[in-house]
């Protein structure tokens, strides 16, 4: 039990006291979600998902948002609260005030996905939509906390919102006694802090591993350089967590609870959320997905163990879903696109398609092209997307082609 | 307590017991899918989601398929078994027969989408892609069996299938003994069947609606007509349901225990998968997705009753959710497309973007065409999808370019 910081000092740490009564607080109001068995990501370890995309508000934010809620003094509540997020934390706390039957006023960058707005909205929070990026409406949130003397709702960096995620663990801890690891998703360390100080404390040697998405790993970069660490610009799908900045609470929680912090890349975030789609019937977004990255791609180094992967959230936005779908498809050869040179006579486009029939493939769209700009005159292509099995299925196409005399111009993956 | 049929003779019904029997016979092998409260659909009801899309497989078929392998002679498991289905069926048997140890053989017609195959494949069972759609297959499946004498497995007209669908109305009244009614997908019946005979021995009182797409509603026009009718065509994207002939047995079920039968449109489908993904984060195909679009489009008769939608299943193409999507995005106004006839001069793209972007809507695509076919050498126009809030929002938008001395030449909801 690591309750000493790295100089041996007591660290101010999380008790177990706080974390039950988080739990008894939320016991009406927040779902206890299922940790469900996959199969299809059993393969070096027993693998479990732990499905707080199935929670209210589509994450597990409630959890922290409502327990900070409910520790107020009655005058901080009348004062009404503030928030400011483009996504879960936003819907967390709006649904949370309402429970509460508190007034809440959330501050979203107006660049934000309407979706995202509306379910906010639909929660019953006042929505200020702000020019600019998040730091435009952070800073509007502060200036009219100022103003009020309203109570700020920080995201991660808050000892009531920490106790508040790490319900979740005494909740995993439940559902399967003999586990070993977990492993979380980080933005600004919130949720890993209440998950990993709880764990540790319940069951010391179960491990507990971050995951960061490459293009937005300040924890992974703070935690190598053993102070926080401010990334210059994040840019990930996994919008969650794309936090430029550590709390200074949840860099020592990491430091002194964490065993490990991996990244994983947008394709393999993008083949976690397909993968979740279609093997488990869960939507998970960008953030969610990690952990299931991180195992996917092999990164987790244990074997032969029980593996809870927190799936975080299930928060987005549809249109992007699309996206990841195509690109996904793109990335493991189900979807293939190729260029076909043509001589402009008849029957070609009748071959081509036989040849690509005779092997089981599915065309989706086709792009026939003469003497467009860039080419000459006399010069037609064929521009084709297909389903396709996997990388070696489109192989045999193109090679199909190739033996039969046409020139393929290029192939996309 | 209907258990003679309309013309006072004793019906051939399905016992509780054997009931209890198949649920004891999977308890270790199906999963006890969870029943969520659905927030989002409870407006008119009290809306619960038994999540069998979460089922081992992907849907409810497991449950069926083992029971009816459970209940096979020795002598007949040694047989081996077939199946002939492009879909849950195939599934379900496959990964049912490799928990029994026996051989299965699935006839799949080569038309079927390569993701069903894979997963099928992926469970073990011999596959048999033959050319042509489901009926060439069948012909395949019947041919075999007389050959091999294997035992062929139907996917919904045979009592112990039946008898394992069932287990899912005993699910539902542990997980909710207030349940006032239950909506059911139907296909051949199997499901509603089962369900049907259930729950009206253990709560007669308990209301049971089937639902069915209004292009592939066999069972609605063979109700309606007191005898089984064969349709000409089934085309809908529920294709889990796509059955032209009810069964003998699931007909005389409905006949008896099934309240009402109502259908829904293809949009109204396409609207119920988006929203179980956007406000639930779940996964379901078309035909488990029929209950949720009859809620959703008010056809239920009943106001402030405990309602369990069964989501039978969530093996979707992910091809095909994309398209969905699209399509449900359309027709609830949240993407728009318009088409702005413009003058062939500098400035008017970002002119009419400045106008877009004034209305908070999000442009996702813009194609300028500049003296296409069918248009004269002068003309110009734009062809903008975006992002809208809904109708109102783009009424709006259209408006203000008009009244901005636009023209628009078309709107494609």
């Amino acid at each position: 039990m690591k309750l000493y910081d790295k100089k041996g000092e007591i660290l101010n740490t999380l008790s177990l006291e706080k974390v039950y009564d988080a739990k008894e607080v939320l016991s009406s109001i927040a779902r206890k979600t299922e940790l469900i068995h996959s199969d299809f990501l059993s393969i070096k370890n027993n693998i479990f998902l732990k499905s707080e995309n199935l929670q209210l508000t589509g994450s597990f934010k409630l959890r922290g948002a409502y327990y900070k809620i409910s520790q107020l003094a009655p005058w901080q509540k009348e004062k009404g609260i503030i928030a400011c997020s483009a996504g879960n934390h936003a819907q967390g706390v709006a649904l949370a005030a309402k429970k509460n039957n508190i007034k809440a006023t959330i501050f979203i960058p107006a660049t934000a996905p309407l979706s995202k707005v509306e379910a906010t909205r639909a929660h019953g929070a006042e929505i200020r939509l702000i020019d600019g990026v998040y730091d435009d409406a952070y800073q509007a949130a502060v200036d009219f906390q100022k103003e009020t003397d309203g109570i700020f709702i920080h995201p991660f960096n808050d000892m009531d919102v920490i106790a508040g995620q790490a319900t979740i663990a005494l909740e995993i801890y439940e559902q399967l006694k003999d586990v070993d690891a977990i492993v979380v998703p980080i933005g600004g360390g919130g949720l890993i802090s209440g998950v990993a100080a709880t764990i540790k404390q319940i069951k010391p040697d179960c491990l507990v591993y971050g995951v960061q998405a490459e293009r937005a790993d300040s924890m992974f970069v703070s935690i190598k350089e053993h102070k926080r660490v401010e990334l210059k610009c994040v840019n990930t799908f996994a919008d969650g967590t794309a936090v430029k900045l550590p709390g200074d609470i949840t860099f020592e929680f990491c430091e002194n609870y964490v065993d490990e912090i991996i990244t994983v890349s947008e394709d393999e975030i993008a083949s976690a959320v397909l993968s979740l789609m279609e093997k488990e019937k869960l939507v998970s977004e960008g953030s969610g997905a990690l952990p299931v990255a991180a195992v996917m791609f092999d990164k987790i180094p244990i074997k032969d163990k029980n593996v809870v992967c927190i799936v975080s959230g299930g928060n987005i936005d549809v249109n992007i879903l699309s996206r990841v779908i195509n690109r996904a498809l793109l990335k493991t050869g189900r979807i293939s696109n190729l260029t076909v040179e043509l001589l402009d006579k008849p029957g070609q486009l009748k071959e081509v398609s036989s040849i690509i029939a005779q092997y089981g493939a599915n065309v989706i769209r086709v792009r026939h092209n003469q003497g467009g700009e860039g080419t000459d005159i006399n010069d037609c292509y064929l521009k084709i997307s297909m389903e396709t099995r996997n990388f070696e299925h489109f192989e045999k196409i193109k090679n199909a082609l190739i033996a039969s005399g046409y020139n393929i111009l290029s192939t996309v993956q």
